[in-house]
């Protein structure tokens, strides 16, 4: 194992964290928020000394393996989440550690599941962190780092491959690092796009920021107690929008750019993304038209929160938890769908599930005729079988990992319903579930040890399993 | 597609199923319930008369590939469903006719879900046929056939594979009929050591040997209002010990026999059955110790519970629904685990939890060392990458079937642990679920659509969902 440059990619990470601190810093300077503005410079400050502590004076040797790549990436996360939760402890918003932890990482891993009753009396410049994470976590602090860091060799690879979601990454260049800097570009303008259309609708610019950064990172941390309920159907629309958007594969969005428009639509997982989407929308609509004045209404509603689900961004503009079963049904089942691969949005992966329907497809025929042989393709392209492999693991490791947690939060008593919704809800990065979970509710409820392993969740799903179940493998951490 | 022998073993199937209808027919007679004899005795020549109908006057061609196997056993699951309905809805117990055919396929598929509210109200004959059904479907009405039937080549190893439960399927003989007899030879034998323990306990012979059926096929069906809770602590205490002995792997009984008891307690699966069995058991004991009298009938209740649960075969002693969250969640897990491989009970085999594990322990090794080579093995010998792969795609096909009945079923508007639980306690096997569908309760309430879906899931999950899959794979009927 190369220490080395586990701890100078973890300081350089913890520096960048200090700097991605003080815009929050500032708006708590702009709105006279003294002891949150000290509270975040405070933070600030001991990311970047702790930062420049851990990073070696010299790199010795920049060979990174890919079981240096996971670990790195494991251990950065859980870092940057402890020291994101300061500015939350420091400023007095959240008093218990578990639960600042809880915050941030629901934050960075773009969950947007919140311990906070009321996070209108929060200070500003803590509601922006909160929201900031959200799109720093979006499309992964590492990836950010790629686009700085001088790094040699497979080295960037085997760092985006553990923290890009989804069953395989392309390369839209041949260096890894311009694929970064293309993915941050399409990120930052779209967000950019989002704020100016959200500020024509007359949204005040705190706002417009806050919920644009929950948009694009999918997290959906909201600045007001009923989340996105109150802001009017206009704005209710782009963010709907917009939510689908960032859930897209951002290949797609590059061919947009290289002006190969024929490619991005042939896409198979963008297609079968957005008509999931299409038929979720329609089947709840007529399902919970007689709620609503009129069916369009219905329908607005009913898009906001399919779209918030899939891409498990998790903003609600009403209380689905009172919609006939079917429905709740229906969002259950595209929480662990997902968004797409290469996107920002958790859970699953709809490309995952294509792969699945071909394995199954492939297996049956298998079965009929044992001596076929197939591969499985996608977009035309073969799939390699350690894919397939990997995928049909994926998801035993997810149910493995999503029964014990059932489990184990079933220790504080509450109804299975929400313990079942608030792992999946937790685990596919979306925030809130059902019953006490549900979206005008909040995690508060639980004890410590449930927070805790909610917590845990929450950053594994984010990083896809793997990286996190490494850290606990004894082979990982042998001499060889 | 060679229909010839398709048609030859299912009309032997429904000639099959007429003799076994004279033991319940017999059973009304003793009691004097004439209509009820004569609906068994009408329900008998129908079998009879229809199979002879339909078995052709002479086989062209015994040839039996893997895809006859899987179509014929498929058909002949549906067959014996349909006709062995007859029984209720002639007698009048059953006035629904999808009602009836769930009971049948319950009964056969050893679910032990009951549409019934007043079971004490039928008379003796049909009560006697609906745990008949239990002990046929158990070990399996093809594998009865094949010791009866002559057939060349092949053929028996195909309907075999299809009809037995679990990843592989393991000749005790050279010869597959010859281990269709010893299979069933010891099946009968531990069920009527069944039935003589139970009447030392002074139960009636009636009860003894209907409760005896239910446990050997781990099917469920009781003949009380109230399952087995009325029964002597004795009584509970051989039934639960049977119900663990049938969900053993019949391989490792057939090890004693040959008296290899060493090889018996080699075998991985039997021991992870018994050490989950075991953990369960004390887990939940702690758990509910509160609620009972003393530790001792905490202990006793929760090994009913948990033998019942995890055999699949769903008697039940007390309502566990009442039970706090953790002891409910511990169940609902159970649920899914089910028993070894080549038992009589169903779930996803404690085999194949085995393999998934394997696999991802080789999964993260291959993480960590890209370019190791290694195989999964089971009691020393390493398991075809094709069974694993089947394994694989097993656990898609299964959250694939699960989530779809859980959606259709919602169309009742039940609560979702009502749902959740229903279709996994029928996927299963299982019999009792939680809430709606709870020990004390029954699958009345349901639709007849959601009852429709919940039928096709006992027969998805007693055959292991891929002959029933092939039946609607177009593929299937192609000539080629």
């Amino acid at each position: 194992m190369n220490y080395s440059i586990i701890r100078y990619v973890t300081g350089h990470t913890m520096l960048l964290e200090g700097v991605l601190m003080l815009p929050s810093c500032l708006v708590s300077i702009l709105y006279g928020e003294s002891s949150a503005a000290i509270a975040l410079a405070l933070s600030a400050t001991l990311c970047a000394v702790l930062g420049v502590l851990l990073k070696p004076r010299k790199l010795k040797n920049s060979t990174f393996f890919a079981k240096e790549g996971y670990v790195t990436v494991a251990l950065c996360w859980m870092v940057i989440s402890i020291m994101g939760s300061l500015p939350f402890l420091f400023s007095g918003a959240i008093t218990n550690p578990i639960d600042a932890v809880f915050e941030a990482v629901s934050g960075f891993t773009t969950t947007g599941a919140s311990i906070l009753n009321d996070v209108e009396a929060l200070p500003k410049g803590i509601l922006f962190w909160r929201s900031f994470t959200h799109w720093i976590g979006g499309m992964g602090v590492l990836v950010f780092l790629l686009t700085l860091l001088p790094m040699t060799g497979g080295s960037h690879m085997n760092l985006m491959k553990a923290e890009s979601p989804g069953p395989s990454v392309s390369r839209l260049a041949p260096k890894v690092q311009t694929t970064a800097k293309i993915l941050y570009k399409i990120y930052i303008w779209m967000t950019v796009v989002q704020i100016i259309l959200l500020l024509l609708g007359k949204m005040p610019l705190f706002d417009a920021m806050t919920l644009s950064f929950g948009t694009a990172g999918t997290g959906g941390f909201g600045i007001l107690n009923d989340s996105i309920g109150s802001y009017s159907t206009y704005h209710q629309v782009v963010i709907t929008i917009f939510m689908i958007l960032f859930g897209i594969n951002f290949n797609a969005f590059y061919f947009i750019l290289l002006k190969q428009i024929k490619e991005a639509l042939a896409m198979e997982e963008v297609k079968a993304y957005l008509m999931v989407i299409a038929a979720a929308v329609l089947a709840i609509t007529v399902n919970i038209a007689h709620l609503y004045d009129n069916v369009l209404v219905a329908l607005q509603q009913s898009a906001f929160q399919v779209a918030s689900i899939i891409t498990t961004t998790g903003y609600s503009t009403t209380d689905f938890n009172t919609w006939p079963e079917i429905s709740r049904t229906i969002l259950v089942m595209l929480m662990f769908i997902g968004a797409c691969a290469g996107s920002t949005g958790g859970g699953m992966k709809v490309s995952r599930f294509l792969i699945w329907f071909k394995t199954v497809t492939k297996e049956i025929r298998l079965y009929l005729h044992p001596k076929t042989v197939k591969q499985i393709k996608m977009d035309g392209k073969t799939i390699a079988p350690e894919v397939i492999r990997s995928t049909n693991v994926y998801l035993v490791v997810y149910v493995i990992i999503f029964a014990a947690s059932v489990l184990l939060i079933a220790v504080d008593n509450f109804d299975s319903t929400t313990n079942f919704t608030a792992v999946a809800a937790t685990l596919n990065n979306i925030g809130p579930g059902l019953n006490q979970v549900g979206p005008m509710s909040n995690f508060s409820c639980f004890s410590n040890f449930s927070t805790v392993i909610l917590t845990i969740d929450m950053l594994a799903g984010r990083l896809e399993l793997f990286p996190l179940l490494l850290l606990f493998s004894k082979d990982t951490w042998k001499k060889f």
